[in-house]
């Protein structure tokens, strides 16, 4: 009692936005329900929030409590974290601070880049949001570099050159801070880069070490690689990984192999693309890795959401990692050991292979075998946009369902050889749209992990290209492209509210507590691949446009 | 009743944004609470509406229906129209049609103008609005040209060149329709152009007649301008003018004279320059007019609000025109004659004149004179800004009162003699910012029309931008530069509501009522000239980028 009245004591001599973001604090994820410590609302990047202040019979009356300019008409996919009554946000082109409370911002740091930049930036230009450690606030920038900036003023306090930008790297994630280590990945996949995750000291921005995803001539795993093909190997690492303190393990995943024709790279698996690392933050050593589609040829990018959770295997609580993978099957893994433990199909529509056999190894379908032999034209479902893209779910541990917004579409695909050029892109493929039929391309799934089941969707239209968050109480909120923010029924499907935020949701919900208010904040503004490549008429006359919403209940709002 | 039976039938038989407008329809003004058709609310621009759903007791309750992102980072000074569920709204690049319900976009037409333009605006990048009559859809355009669009497509009917932008004319305001004739104004007194109202035929486009605000040397007045300065002589009329249907009479505000120092321009008052004019709309001919400000040298332009009304003057109902001026005396007029009924300073400081006389004229002060003599640098309040700018301020026939954003700061003023150069400023005077001591900048008053005195005020530090609206609930609603929208009690001033709207507000409230519910919106979005020359440090954490919010009470809200 004694030591809780002192910590008490501490809390209320913190003036509102004190800055001192502890390794303690960011492992108490989203049952910190006072703040918005982590990418993902927690280290395991559930997206899940006890909160129930906001629940199926309250939701109806969300309303916005405030909005924020974001003063730019690029996509908004950053998420919001939240620190003493402080929130932050990022653009491309800025970091924010503002009192959560009122909206009321209190400083904006610019970002530069070379304005020649975007050329090497194949999928919007986006930043997905800041990590917060002991007074910092760190962001990448388009130009590969990562800057640290003092929490209370926005000042800079150091910069660091991840890597030569000309040569088609870019960065766009939310950096890591697991076991006092702060950790990056990278883009690039589509110029030929060879991807790593790197660690940083936080405190001066000292280079720890450089984890390849690609492994060269030294590594174990080089013979999956043929010839020099390892040196444009691709194998981005675009999304933050999330990270088991107990295991003191952090899961990253792996994008797609350089080029997308996988013949120019085969014979071999092209290790480690297309996979989940698992890696000790302190050294970048792995410990395991799993690989989802080996010498990938459709782009099956495997870098989205490593959702760690415990559930039910056998009847037995496990440490599971979960991955509605790109590739159209939902994985379970072991997460202490990397053994695969479930993968079915989530989508309707899959025909590059049949299954995963128990080795967690696809079974390649007819049609697949064949584009390998003959590099012709195939159908292939799902798209290189893949079953879900970079769209974070959420995991509800009291429904144990996973709330993915997917996608439903597939490609006519002709695999091409591409000349390696620094800075350009290569591909190795051309492709055109197909749509299904009912022009439905987007689900909001509630998929049982093991079986890959929807247990309730709801279709879109266009796809939801932004985050999910699920809550204690019942809810699962997430934004259409076409602008409406939304709050569902965890249970059921039902939508319970809607509110139209001007432009494209492409952003990241989260929640917390301040003062006994319940907010939700989500970004809107659209701008990302699917609009930038879609070309869907039913987004013409959704207007670009970013800014910050926060909601809350009517007599709350105003607090 | 036959009538009456037989219009609500046709009303029924009317598709939800069939356009139709009618000069009838035009001079309902806002007794037509359905609608939205007329710039100020109705042809006398009292910006008050009779609905009362939202009123003093309930309007605490209020909350965003939805927002549509404007995709712009310029000032959104815009003020929305509605016809039929569909609202209409520009900014300067786009004009744009949304569903007034849902916050839907129908459709958005780009504005196109040479990118060198803006070199030739002074005070913001900026639209105010359209005009709406029968089916069409009329804009001006930042290169002074007019569009007429379909309402329904948003298509382009006809487009006409007003006058060559390279001569520094340009156009922002919103036309007006007045006895089925399109009129509309110039900007460009800062460039020394000659000012001028058209009129043209809304069907076709075609020209009908053009009346300088600057006496040229045939008309009367021409020996108001010494030698050749009448070509260069300003006299802008960059808001839209009132019309009393009754009196078949437009009155159009003009600008101040080029340059300011009126030194260049003595002898001579200068007509029609800080006046307001009352024209026949189908010919144009001057009926009478006012000069508020002879031969001018603070910039006080008259071209803001005139505001129609019907008033008491000693025990008798008078039809008045009222102007809270920007040389700090709020003025009444005898609509009909033109004659001067009252003059009474609603500035706290006031020192370029002592009074106006009887007949209207200033009593310039000895500093004023000294000044003129001179030309050596003094301190003149109210600044070359003005008592009130732009900013459009509102009648309440039930309280009697004007309610304005008034300015309360002054300037140190050094005349100049400036060279004519097409296309470049000017301005004839050297300026510094002289704020007053408690750095309160700006004031929303409620004004007593016959002494100018305030019933109450609301300090507001950095000073409200946008347009202000009244209702008969008892409500007088208005925007923050720092992004407040905040609701008044128009009998005391108390503040009732606010919400934080993103970015600061320079737009124009409206309201109207739709399927029993009644809707406010006002654009948010900052650009305009405040913001651009003051430098106010209070607003350094308002971000720019523009968009269209509508409120409505909770439950209606998603109706």
């Amino acid at each position: 009692m004694k030591t809780k009245m002192l910590a008490t004591a501490i809390c209320l001599l913190l003036p509102i936005g004190a800055h001192a973001q502890t390794t303690e604090e960011l492992k108490k994820g989203s049952n910190n329900t006072a703040n918005v410590l982590n990418y993902g609302m927690d280290y395991g990047q559930q997206r899940y929030s006890p909160l129930d202040q906001i629940n199926k019979k309250t939701v109806k009356s969300l309303v916005p409590a405030w909005n924020l300019s974001l003063d730019d008409n690029r996509s908004a996919e950053s998420q919001a974290f939240v620190y003493n009554g402080v929130l932050y946000i990022t653009t491309h082109a800025a970091t924010i601070a503002v009192e959560a409370k009122t909206g009321k911002q209190i400083w904006k740091t610019a970002v530069s880049y070379p304005p020649e930049t975007p050329r090497i930036v194949c999928c919007g230009i986006i930043n997905r949001g800041v990590a917060l450690y002991e007074g910092k606030v760190f962001r990448t920038t388009l130009d590969a570099h990562i800057i640290a900036l003092d929490a209370k003023t926005g000042k800079e306090l150091w910069k660091e050159k991840v890597i030569d930008w000309n040569d088609g790297y870019s960065q766009t994630l939310a950096p890591l801070i697991a076991d006092g280590v702060l950790l990056t990945g990278i883009s690039g996949a589509e110029y030929g880069i060879r991807g790593f995750i790197d660690g940083w000291d936080p405190s001066t921005g000292k280079h720890l070490w450089r984890t390849y995803t690609i492994a060269g001539p030294d590594d174990p795993g080089a013979k999956t690689w043929p010839g020099d093909t390892w040196k444009h190997g691709g194998g981005s690492t675009w999304i933050t990984g999330s990270y088991d303190a107990e295991l003191n393990t952090v899961y990253w995943g792996v994008g797609n192999a350089g080029p997308w024709n996988a013949m120019v790279r085969a014979p071999g698996d092209n290790l480690y693309t297309a996979s989940v690392m698992a890696l000790d933050p302190q050294t970048g050593k792995v410990k395991w890795h799993f690989q989802f589609s080996p010498n990938d040829m459709f782009d099956y990018d495997s870098v989205a959401d490593m959702v760690l959770a415990t559930i039910e295997v056998g009847g037995k609580p496990t440490k599971v990692l979960l991955n509605a993978n790109r590739n159209g099957f939902f994985y379970v893994l072991d997460r202490a050991s990397g053994k695969l433990i479930a993968a079915n199909q989530y989508v309707k529509t899959l025909n590059w292979a049949t299954g995963i056999d128990k080795n967690g190894r696809p079974i390649e379908s007819d049609l697949t075998r064949q584009v390998r032999t003959t590099e012709k034209t195939a159908e292939i479902w799902p798209s290189v946009w893949g079953g879900k893209a970079w769209s974070p779910s959420a995991f509800n541990p009291k429904t144990g369902l996973v709330y993915a917004n997917t996608l439903e579409f597939g490609m006519t695909y002709t695999p091409t050889r591409p000349q390696y050029r620094a800075g350009t892109t290569y591909w190795g493929a051309d492709l055109t749209w197909v749509f299904p039929k009912d022009k439905n391309v987007g689900y909001l799934k509630a998929i049982e992990p093991l079986t890959g089941k929807a247990k309730w969707e709801v279709a879109s239209g266009t796809p939801r290209w932004g985050g999910v968050l699920t809550t204690a109480g019942g809810i699962v909120f997430s934004g259409q492209s076409t602008g409406e923010f939304e709050a569902f029924d965890a249970d059921t499907g039902d939508k319970l509210w809607q509110f139209q935020t001007g432009s494209g949701i492409e952003g990241q919900p989260v929640t917390w507590q301040q003062d006994g208010v319940q907010y939700v904040a989500v970004a809107s503004g659209h701008g990302g691949a699917y609009v930038v490549y879609a070309g869907d008429e039913r987004l013409a006359n959704v207007p670009a446009g970013a800014s910050l919403w926060v909601f809350a209940l009517p007599a709350k709002a105003s607090q």
